[in-house]
């Protein structure tokens, strides 16, 4: 059946364009996992098989797997042969990475509730892959998998049958003791581990918050720009949006309309996304009293925390506040791995049980295992040298796009393009001035292969923001020597042209 | 400090009670732990420290560790110690299995918003420990865990980095084809692999239907009784109920008010929880042509059909549905573990793409490890043989719980006691005369170590309903030898009282 296919597809190809074969099995291959009939994580008959079934050299075969490989589509596994990518990009709507564009119509949803279609909505349908650049991921192949099979394995082996059930006490309790001593020393938020929740990563986080704390219909005040996924949790819990402009100095609370109180205010304090901005002491200070005033709650995402370069440490927002309206909340999917699916909640102490009552009601938590294997690998230090490797890791990388960008920086004039939020996190900002077409500049980048995303595509209300977003958590050093330059020349040029 | 704390307190109850000294540790240990002094996951010192620290012989420190973990509160690891369970019975909320009574209030949730309130209100304050009957949860101690550590470990060895990261394409390909080949053979259902959407399991299937299906105040139709766990999430995603009276053949459509028609109407035809009625043919298409009427979507929870010990084989909703109205899901953590957090969606197939990239966009779904792992279970025949032994061991126990209240049963008149649902899944329902207090008698059986549920705690409208629900999944055969004569003799004098 698959040869088939491939050989009815190679002929149309080789007919067509005059390509070389290998060049002509790699389309048809590429063809036949874009429509499906090579699905995701199916395995691909051995190259040996391939080329006696198409009559190829083996050479030919092999040119053009490695291809697929290099590129994503196929992956393989020690052993075990070479399968379809779960990633592999297919013409149905893709990864969205944190970040996004606007919306646009999914197809054939005109059977969803006005909700549901705003819901699955793509933010940016152009993104099915991820690329040097794409902002919002973290390099996760440098986690260090056999400790932590190793440590899987010690709790698999250690596990008694509670630990297969649910849990309703908010979390594996020396996970939630390790994550309040590393939020106590490095973030300075105060808090015991009781107040720790265990959730399954930030959404969770915020729609805990907000299903408890607000009503369907109450005022949410987010930033503008702003971060689509916590956008879309909002959007899902029923609450109306209040976009409240972003400065250097972070939201500016004296913008907001004040017709509109807000019962929420959601909040990137330490390096807001994604302009990178850090919140000034004074405004944290005016948040706060702003909040207070509304008696609205806070929700602080430290979303990227463990990752500051340079300037002053940042402390948390939660850690000045006096009066127990600041949630905060992280997760480890940026030092650890996405899949993990691990993030945590601080919830001040008088809601603490309502807050595990209803998370254990609406989320049923469970993988403790994995909670257990995490604790350990924080108490055990692992936690903090996988950081430091990260750190090092990704500061190089940084330091590489800050070098990468420089001819196209302009510092006399004030409108840039100037550089912001490089102290801190996996992705920097370059500003731009009004003028420039960001959406038609990011698409004129991807031509090259590379994925930014426009500023703009961030912004709710406002129109005045134009810039890049660059991420170089997920690009390689040598991407990054060899690609940032491409970059830098293609923005160079559009302003210049 | 822990010793002093268990000296003082032994002394306390030495004089006050004269208990024999391992009572006295027994009672000092077991409120260390209530007050959280011992937290739970935390080690107890060794047998031989507490003896030397407390003055105590080893003898009397073992028995009060003994009685401690025989009643759940102490776990041991091997080579590893003695812990405080993560289960431990705390003065705070706890566990509430799959169902349980009506809303009470939370202390300190007086800043909660309204709808946080009610997500927060515990449904069963009196329920913190699991015990023999409670209904809505199986056991798991019988899961095979050292072959899926193995599983487990195969994947990890084999994991590219694209399992590390969030997943976009609705689950792990080869669970989702496993997943499809189980419910099209077992379950008669109509689909293809990629309707297939892995979720973490059903209350998140639920909400991603209901926050997709429908709108914020849109009406879904919900058995009366009906199990919590959906009520809760539909209450969260902002739907208004509409209780729909079940009679033997299931849910009744002809009784329900069409001045509210529904957009979404939720079921469990092959095992209604609680009653365990089973939606008779004519019922299913009489649904089935209601839901036509209405343009309204049906979701069907097939929470245990894995678990059928006699009559005939009962297909699913789904496969008589001609119009791609039913939304299928079920669960994993009925046959494995609950804390494995998987579970199944069956999307029709015009809402597919828009389903996945919501799950995506608002759950972020990962775990691919144990995904892959937990496809090779299947395939390889070990869920088979997992559910055959399961099936083996359950209906052994479910044969015993019969024969015990056997002598409770009167055939001769229409009120009962009767035994409903027997036929399937992991609890019955024991149906009463309609003048018995059925809150009361499930505290009264309470007092012997026992947990049932009234009946009547799962009603949502109705008032006419009074029995007994009772799981037969927790409790091992002799538990339910000794305590069920025990069970029924307390109804039996309940009922001649």
């Amino acid at each position: 059946m698959l040869s088939e296919f491939l050989l009815s597809e190679m002929s149309r190809l080789g007919s067509q364009d005059a390509l070389p074969l290998h060049r002509q099995l790699y389309e048809a291959l590429r063809r036949a996992m874009l429509d499906g009939k090579l699905g995701a994580g199916e395995r691909l008959p051995s190259s040996r098989d391939l080329a006696q079934d198409l009559r190829l050299s083996r050479n030919t075969v092999v040119a053009a797997i490695n291809q697929l490989s290099v590129e994503g589509y196929l992956g393989s596994r020690v052993g075990s042969g070479t399968y379809v990518n779960d990633s592999v990009p297919r013409t149905t709507p893709g990864r969205a990475a944190r970040g996004g564009g606007h919306p646009s119509a999914t197809p054939q949803a005109g059977r969803l509730s006005t909700r549901g279609k705003a819901l699955a909505s793509t933010f940016c349908a152009t993104e099915l892959e991820v690329q040097p650049f794409t902002p919002g991921i973290a390099d996760f192949s440098a986690f260090p998998l056999t400790l932590w099979q190793r440590l899987q394995n010690k709790h698999w082996r250690m596990t008694y049958p509670d630990m297969l059930d649910y849990n309703d006490s908010g979390g594996y309790a020396p996970l939630r003791r390790a994550v309040a001593d590393y939020l106590r020393v490095f973030r300075s938020v105060h808090l015991e581990a009781d107040q720790v929740v265990i959730t399954s990563g930030t959404q969770q986080s915020i729609e805990l918050c907000a299903r408890l704390l607000a009503d369907h219909g109450d005022t949410v005040w987010v930033e503008d720009p702003a971060y689509w996924g916590a956008v879309k949790a909002f959007m899902a819990t029923g609450l109306s949006l209040h976009p409240v402009a972003v400065d250097e100095q972070g939201i500016n609370p004296s913008t907001a309309d004040n017709a509109k109180p807000p019962r929420l205010i959601y909040v990137t304090p330490s390096h807001q996304y994604p302009t990178g901005a850090v919140m000034s002491l004074p405004r944290r200070h005016q948040l706060l009293a702003t909040a207070r005033a509304h008696d609205a709650w806070v929700l602080e995402d430290d979303y990227d925390s463990e990752y500051r370069f340079s300037g002053p440490p940042i402390s948390s927002l939660e850690g000045l506040d006096t009066d127990g309206r600041v949630f905060y909340m992280g997760t480890f999917s940026k030092v650890l791995y996405p899949g993990l699916k691990i993030g945590y909640l601080v919830v001040p102490k008088p809601l603490v049980a309502a807050f595990k009552q209803a998370h254990y009601d609406l989320n049923r938590p469970g993988q403790m295992p994995v909670q257990a294997a995490l604790a350990e690998f924080i108490e055990m230090g692992h936690f903090a040298s996988a950081l430091r490797r990260a750190r090092q890791n990704y500061g190089e990388r940084r330091q590489c796009l800050l070098e990468a960008l420089k001819p196209v920086l302009r510092d006399d004039t004030p409108e840039g393009p100037s550089i912001s939020g490089a102290e801190q996190g996996l992705h920097l900002c370059l500003r731009l001035p009004q003028d420039v077409d960001d959406r038609a500049l990011a698409q004129r980048i991807a031509q090259h292969g590379l994925t930014v995303r426009p500023l703009s595509a961030y912004c709710l209300q406002r129109t005045d923001l134009r810039g890049l977003v660059i991420g170089y958590g997920y690009a390689p050093l040598a991407d990054i020597g060899r690609c940032g330059p491409v970059l830098a020349g293609t923005v160079s040029q559009a302003l210049s042209g």
